[in-house]
């Protein structure tokens, strides 16, 4: 990418929960824009987003419309992604993805600006952004990697923001419908493309995503996948559980790390605490401890409950929180952005 | 305890959330009784409750009020037990308490009736009911003990039930507040006695009762030490994270087993078919597992999401539920009053 004093920036699946927040933080972080064009399916086309002052009109993306410009930030899913992001790439436009669809392939970076910006220097004009749950995770683990780290056991609490703006309206809807008749009918939890659907308001469900032919949930084995790649650690062990919760915004992790070597809690907070953008809040004493409407609108990553492991002192338990629109995916993609102009 | 045709039994702590449920549970299983007296504090004396078609009187406790009773089903607090348990077996009744005040007594049996019912056999007049949390983990490792349990790693999804009825009308209160002017004050999550207190509507809270000196809250150290009690297994490693989840009805738990041999998960799944009460749901291809709103109601423990760790033959995971008011307290004290009849 050529160094300008401001880029032409496309922002694909504009109307989405992750893309209005990618369009909500652009403007906040200030970022050197010289043009901003929002993109989306035909059905969201003719919408209108507020930026700098201006309504902007959301037009229908085809491969044309990344003609001239500099980064495209995609959040449309993985088949979106594939057909568009080699048109963009064709027509010179670096794409920082949010879907899935370029996460695993060797020639396409997977970045979290704080673990792992050095990947940026050889993209092939594709850069991944990393699964919501996997970008607080790492956050987390980066600042500990010097210990070795060798099995991260990790139960998760997923907010429904994470399935898009129609699950945060149907979770609004079931507790409306329950609070009015008692009673909750379901037609999109866990997962709106099965027949077997569960209520989400008031209740837990064990499963993001769909079902893997290994037991385990596409969210759990991206938790997998993920780590190893971003950490550059092919065979750290993740042993995942991926669970729903009924929260709206923000997901949390309970997480148990083993390290090579014994590493004691006061050590592992000065580590967090020195580390980028997280947030060290851990005072039992005065019950605090992080949660996820305290990271609600922040691109922070929260960590508490940082205790060692009763049985074993090479084993650390602590519990992970952010915001998963954020830090979990908008953020992170302009993060990236960021770092792409600092590089150019 | 005498054999009779029917029993003279006294339920503490009637008005109460769990007290409500001993009685309805008592009728359910037509448990054979001569007399029932119901007992609370001074401030819930006078309410009527029903049974077999009757509204019995709530009477106010005092140590005379269980003169004659044969058993005793206590669920009125710690200290409310340890003023009443020893008058009540100075009378010759037998308590089962569903308080924490004795469980860890070496004195006294503290039993889940699928795992551990021998140990009924020399009570000295108290027996302890375990934490509702531990109850459903201990039906579960129960059913795979031959494999030789070595390491628990457990992360709870609790509901606020386990804080008693008023947290059950919090959180119906917080839902209210929310839904008509978009904000919480929270005023008793995660515990009413502390100072900070955060919603727990749309939030999760990784603290459970108080927090210990060691960093654990009081709710994973019973998890740590009653199971080892219960299985007889002094130094199995439990590592727990206790979480509240906004849920009314229902405890959740991931839990990630090794074992000393490698288990399959067609074993364990075969071995949790055959345990008492245990029901298997756990057909991924048809998205079936158990969540807190399949076990509300009933009496049994639900496990699915059996998979066997990615890295390690030896470690499986799993999802355990069970309604935290029955299983996890009434019904498994109902369950100890039958098995003293049985031995009578």
């Amino acid at each position: 990418m050529e160094r300008k004093a401001s880029y032409r920036i496309a922002v694909l699946g504009a109307t989405g929960a992750v893309g209005r927040r990618m369009v909500e933080t652009l403007e906040r972080r200030n970022f050197p824009i010289e043009s901003l064009k929002l993109l989306a399916s035909e059905r969201s086309a003719g919408q209108t987003i507020a930026f700098r002052g201006e309504q902007l009109p959301v037009e229908r993306a085809t491969a044309d419309s990344f003609e001239g410009i500099d980064i495209a930030l995609f959040s449309a899913g993985a088949t979106t992604s594939q057909i568009f992001a080699p048109e963009a790439v064709k027509r010179g436009a670096v794409v920082v993805d949010n879907s899935s669809a370029y996460r695993m392939d060797p020639n396409v970076p997977l970045v979290v600006p704080e673990v792992n910006p050095h990947t940026l220097d050889d993209h092939q004009g594709i850069i991944a952004n990393p699964n919501c749950s996997t970008i607080q995770l790492m956050v987390a683990l980066h600042a500990l990697r010097e210990f070795g780290l060798e099995h991260v056991t990790i139960s998760t609490y997923q907010a429904v923001s994470g399935m898009g703006q129609k699950a945060v309206d149907a979770l609004r809807e079931e507790v409306a419908a329950w609070q009015a008749t008692g009673t909750i009918a379901s037609t999109i939890f866990p997962l709106a493309s099965q027949d077997a659907h569960y209520p989400q308001a008031f209740n837990v469900l064990p499963q993001c995503d769909i079902f893997l032919d290994n037991g385990y949930t596409k969210e759990e084995m991206k938790l997998v996948n993920e780590s190893r790649k971003i950490l550059e650690l092919p065979d750290l062990k993740v042993s995942p559980t991926a669970v729903r919760v009924p929260v709206l915004y923000g997901h949390a992790e309970s997480v148990a790390v083993r390290f090579a070597t014994p590493v004691t809690p006061d050590i592992a907070r000065a580590r967090f605490a020195q580390a980028e953008n997280l947030v060290v809040v851990d005072e039992p004493s005065a019950a605090k401890y992080p949660h996820p409407q305290m990271a609600e609108g922040t691109g922070d990553t929260f960590v508490g409950r940082i205790r060692q492991d009763l049985a074993d002192p090479h084993t650390l338990l602590f519990f992970v929180v952010a915001d998963n629109l954020l830090k979990g995916a908008a953020w992170n993609a302009v993060q990236i952005a960021e770092e792409l102009v600092k590089r150019a």
